[in-house]
């Protein structure tokens, strides 16, 4: 059996070949890291992915969460896990080790993430939320409040939710109706109602620090008037212990298609008139602070979703390799011939080859942005800051919709490989589809992501962002037409460019018109060209590093690695490329039938 | 609440304005029988699936089937319509009624199966087993074998199967190793294993009869030496009466993603060394016979496909007109506004437009295929009976294939129209989708159908049914032409359809070329873009219908759904055509690419 979960070589590859990261090495903040360090980090990380948390997924989906004397149980075989993933140190990467983080550079920790999320992201979720509620406090709050909460959710000691959604709410954030009303010390006694609470209560961590957003009694309507509130599950002192339980409770769980091993919660706050909670950052300003945390929980889903599919590729490669069925096409006729393995079936050759495809670009897509908010954090140069923080936003609502799509599809494809026994609990593809499909819905669905591309990231300076993210993809093609060898595929990459500059052009003007419901019609196509755009761009670029490998012919015995990466690139543009080009004239049809359509004639 | 099975108003749409199913009152095989007699048939099966069926949906689904002291026990919700289902008569739909069936043409029955298969085939399947079994015992029993069996599977009194798969042989059914013995008495002693067999084994009637693959001893090698047996599950005395046990037995139950009504079974023959089966048609041509038998089923695939996608869209068209959520676009920026429902959003008109044209589609390529049947059946020319049979035998693979991969498609945009609520058990959609992904697998995975479509289907005399398909679809075109509305749509189709000639070509060629196997990678986006054509024929079709009616301006009272139905089909030739017109192009460019990669070089 080969690898189960995020293929080594390949990441290494796009830590040291594609993205240079022995760099980081020479940079300050990492004084005393290098390469052997990294090394043994990810070597660590992946040993305990394959030992504590593969085996568990499984599990996990049978044994599914409940709720039990009103508080959720997860399942049982993740107590042990959690345990040794504090123990062994495994949380907030990137943070401060004053502020109980690891201090590694972005493009590590992505790794050493993908290893410790991949196989199984409701068991991840618990640890996850909680480094999103603290840099939330530590860019937000008092230094009070940084003070007693920030290393006990960094370190995960304390765990972390972000409450959002409410029943008639919904991705209309602007509506909610839970409100604060301040108290004489300063506190706020909070009531309401939030559902879908992703780890909204459970039994790993003493505390749970929940962060809430609210109304303030009196506030205007929408999201002007909406305030974030810390609100713990246990009240904590002053000096940070413990006191009372502090009236929120779970009063529900989701039953769920998929991730039954994480607690999708119903809570209730204040239903007995005693929700303390305390104001993070300024009055009516919530939604500023929130947004912090929903992007780091966008950027995420993107990494689950490159777990999922990773796992579901390599499962399926594992099985076509191992799985012996039929005679090789040649030898139909040849009634002695033996029957082979079914990697050697041309349909299960193309269906592996498209899954590689879009596992190796959604790859690169999710540490090329780790790099950028590497070096958007380290830069001294402003224009350079502004750069990479520019890509990061503009390409956000991108990777979040796109990976989640096309991980979803890869596991349909995974699916597809196994033929029937794909859809049997026995193997693993089955569980993997279905926990897949919530990253397309939690987060921001694909069309409040499509729109946020659409009506603020695209224009965003003026275009400047957008140009920059083409020079980017210009770079590659540069590179990629000093090899024989890629010349027609930078001509392909260079002709989608192109193509996808005129259809934002179209689509903003469009946008900007009296017609604009027409281009918001046709966003979430929209968001599938650039996606595709951005895979093209990926792998050509790991097809440059390749050639230029190949060239070098130092190391033979990557031979095959290394072609693959040139044969990956020459499939996206020979089979996907032509289709993108058709869904972008799909697009700049800008058919107005769906608007039109009278409702009357949509169903019964 | 609208309709949540099979629209009304489009299938009568279907029968009698795009079919004219009128006709059929004139044939004599159908005295008694007219418009009234068809409506009232269908009103029955629309009331009792309603009333009976869509309740047992998800309690089927919770509740699974079980397998207690060697016998496989159905959902309990499932005895009761079972039995309505047998005295109200609606199995064998368009058999004889001295055999056991109903006497209804294909047409009608196709509509009465689409309300009755629709909103659970988990439930159905152990309905439309029987029949196949029979049809084979019919076609190729002896006098006494009819007699003996036939009746009482078409009356649903006994039920059937098809047992085909073993655990090393999976679709390539010539590697089957299960043994048939010849007794002194005439008849066969079965040895073997068998998997997936769907409703192997239940306790739903007194008797199962096995449609059983097997070889007899010393028989060639592959498939020219597999014979079919008649296996019952308790014998059948000559006189019919039931005997003893006969040594099959379910061994296992598989549990899978979806379907859990659905009984999938391991059986064992013989495992006590007395199974007793008999021979069925001639020895060795087994497959010739069960090919009958898998193409009805393939069949019945493309209507689960269907009865599921309209069931999601027609949940998904209710929730979108009743949920409320978010301001209309157009008041983004005025703070008093109202939410409205989410139809009113541009991109869920997107999502059910599209749905919309996938259903519409399907249904009308369903209903295609029953009328080909019908005139197949009933032409006393023998011309038209070979045009009609041509075009069911090549369109199969792809009904089967393209409603397979829409259908679950169709699933994932209901998913995405109910946003995160469609994640939820509670609501229907996340279960349509696990029940979905099973058709893409069995009968056939769509590599197998592809291959079928590709190997044997276009080339099927000398190319002359794939000319009567392309004819067809010019008749449409010339209709479409007379209207000026639908002038731009015609050139569409009528470029599609060129577009396909020529790739066709190009495929048949390359797969006779000593480069074959680059056509068979490319086999399965070749039969999805053969499906596109279908449906912009189907939609072009519909909205003739639909501009000539609005021409007689009669019915007012149907403007939205006629005008619905142009606006369809401009939606799919304005988004989906350019795509498959680039689709066709990555087709045609016949990447090596997945043939010369190195197996080194996928997965770990």
């Amino acid at each position: 059996m080969g690898q189960q979960i995020a293929d080594r070589r390949d990441i290494e590859f796009v830590l040291y070949e594609q993205f240079d990261a022995e760099y980081l090495a020479n940079n300050e903040r990492y004084q005393g890291l290098n390469r052997k360090a990294f090394d043994l980090i990810l070597t660590e990380a992946r040993a305990f992915a394959i030992k504590e948390l593969l085996p568990i997924m499984a599990e996990g989906d049978r044994q599914g969460v409940r709720l039990e004397d009103g508080t959720v149980k997860v399942p049982d075989c993740f107590k042990k896990p959690f345990a040794q993933f504090i123990e062994n140190e495994w949380m907030s990467l990137t943070e401060d080790p004053e502020m109980g983080g690891q201090g590694l550079p972005h493009l590590i920790a992505t790794a050493a993430t993908e290893y410790l999320v991949g196989p199984n992201f409701a068991f991840a979720g618990y640890l996850g939320m909680g480094h999103g509620t603290g840099k939330m406090i530590e860019l937000y709050g008092t230094e009070a409040q940084k003070s007693l909460f920030v290393k006990n959710l960094y370190t995960c000691k304390w765990a972390g939710t972000m409450m959002l959604t409410e029943p008639e709410a919904g991705s209309d954030v602007g509506a909610l109706t839970t409100t604060a009303v301040p108290n004489e010390d300063g506190s706020y006694s909070i009531t309401g109602n939030k559902i879908f609470i992703t780890v909204g209560d459970h039994d790993l961590t003493e505390n749970i620090i929940h962060a809430v957003l609210a109304r303030i009694e009196g506030a205007p309507a929408g999201t002007a008037g909406v305030s974030l509130f810390i609100v713990p599950k246990i009240r904590v002192n002053e000096d940070g212990s413990l006191g009372i339980p502090n009236d929120v409770i779970c009063t529900g769980l989701e039953e769920k298609m998929g991730i039954h091993g994480s607690a999708t919660c119903s809570m209730a706050l204040g239903s007995k008139g005693q929700c303390q909670g305390f104001l993070l950052g300024e009055a009516n300003k919530g939604m500023r602070a929130m947004f912090h945390m929903m992007n780091e929980a966008r950027l995420a889903v993107s990494m689950q979703s490159l777990g999922i599919a990773s796992t579901a590729y390599l499962h399926a490669a594992n099985y076509a390799k191992e799985r012996v069925q039929g005679r090789d096409l040649s030898d139909m006729l040849n009634k002695d011939a033996v029957s082979v393995p079914i990697v050697r079936h041309p349909d299960v050759r193309r269906m592996l080859t498209w899954m590689k495809a879009y596992v190796d670009g959604m790859r690169s897509f999710v540490y090329f942005i780790a790099d950028c908010i590497e070096k958007e954090e380290n830069s001294q140069d402003i224009e350079e800051h502004k750069r990479c923080k520019g890509l990061v936003d503009l390409l956000t609502p991108i990777i979040k919709t796109y990976n989640a799509k096309y991980g979803f599809e890869v596991c349909v494809q995974a699916i597809q490989t196994y033929g029937g026994y794909g859809y049997i609990r026995e193997y693993p593809v089955e569980q993997l589809l279905r926990d897949a499909k919530i990253t397309s819905l939690y987060e921001g669905t694909d069309g409040v992501q499509a729109m946020d591309l659409l009506a603020r990231k695209i224009g965003m300076e003026q275009g400047a962002v957008f140009q920059s993210f083409i020079k980017e993809i210009n770079n590659v093609i540069d590179r990629a037409r000093k090899s024989d060898a890629l010349a027609s595929m930078a001509d392909a990459v260079d002709q989608c460019l192109k193509d996808l500059s005129n259809l934002a052009i179209a689509m903003g003007t469009t946008a900007m018109s009296p017609d604009f419901k027409i281009a918001f019609a046709h966003s979430v196509p929209f968001l599938d060209v650039f996606g595709d755009m951005v895979m093209a761009w990926m792998l050509l670029w790991r097809a440059c590093v390749a050639a230029e490998k190949l060239g070098e012919m130092a190391k033979k015995k990557d031979l095959a690695f290394y072609e693959g990466q040139i044969k990956t690139a020459q499939f996206f543009c020979e089979t996907v490329l032509p289709v993108t080009e058709g869904r972008m004239k799909s697009i700049k049809n800008f058919s107005p039938a769906p608007l039109e359509m009278d409702e009357a004639a949509f169903g019964g």
